[in-house]
This record gives C-alpha cells, structure tokens and sequence, in this order.
C-alpha cells in the first residue's frame, strides 16, 4: 500500500488567500485495477485561475469541494501499471496535482516524450498549459504582424515571458510590465524593447505611453485593472485583446471595470476573452514550433521552484504578490 | 443668389448639449462653378455619435469647429447642376447636413433611386446609415443562429429597432429594453419577445434574467453603462458582442466601467466595437435585403420628425432623453 500526501481545500479564501485555506492529509492508495495506473507525481504546477476554482460559483470549471484534495496541472513517473500502453519509467501528465501519487485510469493519462533537450517540468511550463496558453492567445487572436506593437501584462510570468518571446520571433515591438527590476532586466536580455516595473514607474500610463508613443496593436492581458484601462487607452483602432486573466482582479470583493470602455467602440477595438481548451486542437503545431524554438534559443525560461507537496499552499499564494519569475512549480 | 440658414456650434457643450452652444446663421450660397451642384436639403439627420465630434479631441473622424456649420448626413434635391450626372430634381444625399442649402462637388454626393414603397427619408433611417449599421454588426459581429437569443438596448431606437426585427428575420429570441411602455407595445408589435421599460423594471438585471433565464448568445449595445454590466452578467459562454455606441456615456464627464468585466476571460466573450465605416462593402447587399424586407412588411419603422432647420439643436438634444420613437429626423 502506498501513502500519499496531499493539500485539501480547508476553507474558501475570502480575498487572497492563506495557509489557513489549506491543509495537508495522508491517504492511502490502492493497487490499480484492471486499466489503472499508478502515478508518483513529480513536478505539480500552482497557476493563477486555481483561484477561481476556490470560489463557489458556477464557472467553466466546477469549484474545487472543501475537504477534498486540489486538483491541477500535474507531471509524473509511472509505478505501477494494470494499462495497456503504460509501463513502470514512464513520463505522464495529469490533472491530479495537489497530491504525491494517485492510481487514475489510463484515459486520465497522457504519455509524454521526454524531450532531449529540455527538462521535464518544461511540459508544465513552456511545452505545456501555459505556453500552449501564450502561443494560442497570441497568435489565433492577437494575430500578430511584423512591426506592429504588443503590449503584454505579467510579462515575466509564465504565460507573459512566452507571449513576450513569440512577439519578438513575429517581428513586433514588445512592451511589457513586470513587478521587479529583476525581472525588466530578465525581459530586456531576452530582447524585450520596453520592460516597465509597474510597481515603481509611478504612472503606468504615462510609461507605456513614453514607451510606445505610436500606441498598441495588441494587448495580451494577465492582469486587467489598471493594465486593462490603459492597454485601451493607448490602443489604435482595430487593435486585438487577448484576454488570458485578470490576476489584479482574482482576490478582490469587487472590481472596478475600465472607466475608457466607450473607446472600445470609437477605435473599433476587438477584445476577446479565452481558455486554452478552446485551442486544443493547435497542440501538435504549438509544440513543434515551440520545441524548435527551444533549440534554436530563440524561447527561454525562469522556474520558481518549492520542494514538496506541504508547499503548494505557499507557491500557490506567492502567484498574487509575484513571488514567481517564469513558472511556479513545486518538486514533489 | 440663394440664401441658407445653418447651425452652427457656439461653444463645446459640457455634458448634456443645451441650445445655447447652437446658433443659427444665414449665409449666401453661390452658383454651382465647374464640376459642383446645388442642393436644397429636405431631410436632416440628428444621431447620437455627433455628441462625439462636439468634443475637441481625437477620434475616428474629427471634432466639429467652432462658429461653423455642423455636418451630417442629409437628403436633398438638386437645384441647379454644373456636374455631368446630376439634373435639377435628382434626389442626392450628402454629409452636408445641419443646413438649407449648399454648393458641393459632384463627388461628394450620391444621387439616390427613389424607391417606390419607401418615402425619401427613409435613406436616413432604415435604408440609411442606422439601418446598414444594424444590419452590418448585428449580422458580421453577432452571426446571429436560428435559436440564439439576441439582447439589444436601444431598442426602439434608430439602429435597435432594425436590430431587433433582423433578428426575429434570422429565427432568434429577442429581449429589447425602451425607456417607454409606447415604444415597448411597438417592439413587442414588432414580434420581441421581451420588451422591457428600463426606466419602470426597476431592477435591469432581474428583469433581463426573468425574461431570458438561460442567458443572451450576442448583445447589441447601443447604450453602454448599466446595460452592458447586464449584459456581461447574463451573457452565455462565447457570447459575442456588437459594440455600436453607448449613449449613456457621452454626455458623463466620467464613466464607470463594468465592474463584471473579469467575466470576458471565464466566458470566452468576445466584444467588438465597429463603425460602419467598416461594413462600406456591404452596402448593395444591406440595401438589397433590406428593400426586401420592407417590401415583404417584414420591416417597420418609426419616426420622430421636427420641421425646421432650426429645431435640429432640440431634435439633437432629444437623442439624449429619449424623445425619438425610431429615427430622428429633421424636415427642412
């Protein structure tokens, strides 16, 4: 019998949440059955829409049951297999993060290719959700072309940092708000032509502004609030929204909306809001242009990383204040 | 010689527009030279989106100066032509409203086919400017499907009211807000499903949920504010979005945005604010349909019609209480 660790929802946050939220249980669990699988995670993601999910509130995901383990984003070593197509060794991913092993059945498993020339973890990251999240925005809605202007929040997250590097391979002037100096170096060094730290510039506005005087062709938003209001703005007609999260938004008791939304009908903007299921089917193409990306050096990235399954409360929490440079992962 | 009285704009309003920022001028309108016509206007045009153009700033078509003549869209009969194309008696419409008369070249007007069921005006209305903007966004933007409930604000006004019958044309369910029971009994005539008076409901919300409980598919605006937040609330997965104006925003010093815009990522939303400027290509197919519809009585219309150049600063400021069932017009 093999004893897994695993963090329950202990209560709904109200505002941002804490370690009080959560807690830690041990189970047991079982052998597989006939078609299951054993799965040792290895690597579990933490990402900002788990929020959402913490809330009770009908949304297009069901929100996560008090006493009941999280789920999320998770990759893992297979231990023992009763599936056909499953052997002991293998890479696998899965949505039953929150958790050190679990037995699933096989059709709740996706095998992975280990990649040469990237580490595991890359398909929580860059080769998975958010990437995928950051090449299917960009591309299917923000429709980029070489010399316009992007405009991109949370840019050293791990949705921005990859929405950032794509624009640059496109062609396009990239500007991009991140909350550290640290990480405004991190996205000049990747060739970035305006990181601004929205936490010391002092007028977001008048920054981008000073940036990109020409204004914006696309936004790609992580952050919305004051981002959002100002990626309007300073947009040109017909410029495209991809609207991929809100983080400034996710704790707050109430928002405020974009006090400039007129301008959405005299500059003919086009804003649209998405989940990456939506572009599943772009899989197979996102992950060949972006493995040969990898090789090419043409798409880095930073990990945050935590040890163990009792930290996942805390890099989960650390999303909200920026605490990740790149992807926020916990090593299980 | 022929004399013309015009409106002029004295002074910018701010907020509400009063009759103290018009005056009336008469001016002396020449003999048409080489290549130019001279047209008596009968019919102007008053529309919301001129509030726009009586601010000094930039937009998608530039501000109104001050001390002289407004401009809009106008029908009017040919005087005297020293154009090639044009004879006295042709009906012609221009942007040249706001005004008795006036000397233009040819190239800037367009001689009309008068349409045998239909009056002159109508080329203001529903075979005009309103009417291809209904047509154009509810049709391009919304992609309304037979089946799909269609929310659209303003809706017996100059735009809506065309909205809302194209609609119910396509096999959708229609819920339309007025601001009088009258203009309600003439939508619900017209074949809406739910009529609501948003000055009376009360709640806008509740009232919009009770009448479409399993929410809107596309939402035409027209009005902005309350009604888009409504919107946004009720809007099912995917919903799509035809911003076209948001009259209740123009005369505000300050706007609030929609304190739900958070749900444009979680519903895949897609919001589009468009000119018809954009759907010009449209426009033999707007008309074809169009005079089809109104030839088959599919199509009906209303209007609110002033006598007199210079009642056109009160058919304006009209707009803004509601005091035009259908288009507004003035009869010059």
């Amino acid at each position: 019998m093999t004893q897994s660790r695993e963090i329950r929802l202990k209560s709904r946050p109200d505002g941002l949440p804490s370690a009080a939220n959560f807690e830690v249980a041990t189970v047991d669990v079982a052998a597989p059955g006939a078609g299951e699988v054993l799965v040792r995670n290895t690597w579990m993601s933490v990402d900002p829409y788990m929020r959402g999910r913490m809330t009770d509130r009908a949304s297009y995901v069901p929100p996560f049951a008090l006493g009941e383990a999280l789920q999320g984003g998770a990759l893992g070593e297979v231990v023992a297999s009763n599936a056909e197509g499953f052997a002991p060794g293998d890479l696998v991913s899965s949505f039953f993060g929150w958790r050190e092993s679990f037995v699933a059945p096989a059709a709740a498993l996706e095998k992975l290719a280990r990649a040469a020339n990237v580490p595991d973890q890359a398909y929580l990251g860059v080769l998975g959700m958010p990437g995928h999240t950051a090449y299917a925005g960009l591309l299917e809605i923000g429709q980029p072309k070489a010399g316009e202007t992007v405009f991109v929040s949370g840019g050293a997250g791990a949705v921005g940092s990859v929405v950032a590097q794509i624009a640059k391979i496109k062609g396009c002037t990239v500007v991009a708000t991140a909350g550290t100096d640290a990480k405004c170096d991190w996205l000049r060094a990747r060739g970035v032509d305006h990181a601004i730290n929205y936490r010391t510039c002092g007028d977001l506005l008048g920054a981008v502004r000073a940036a990109v005087p020409k204004g914006i062709d696309i936004y790609f938003d992580n952050v919305g609030g004051e981002h959002l209001e100002v990626a309007i703005e300073v947009a040109r007609p017909y410029a495209r929204f991809a609207e991929c999260g809100m983080i400034s938004g996710y704790n707050a008791a109430e928002m405020t909306g974009p006090r400039n939304i007129i301008q959405v009908v005299g500059k003919s903007l086009r804003i649209r809001g998405f989940i990456v299921s939506e572009f599943a089917a772009l899989r197979p193409q996102f992950l060949a242009d972006m493995t040969g990306w990898i090789a090419d050096g043409r798409i880095k990235w930073e990990e945050t990383v935590l040890d163990g399954v009792e930290k996942a409360p805390d890099a989960f929490i650390g999303l909200f204040s920026g605490g990740n440079t790149g992807k926020m992962l916990v090593k299980l």
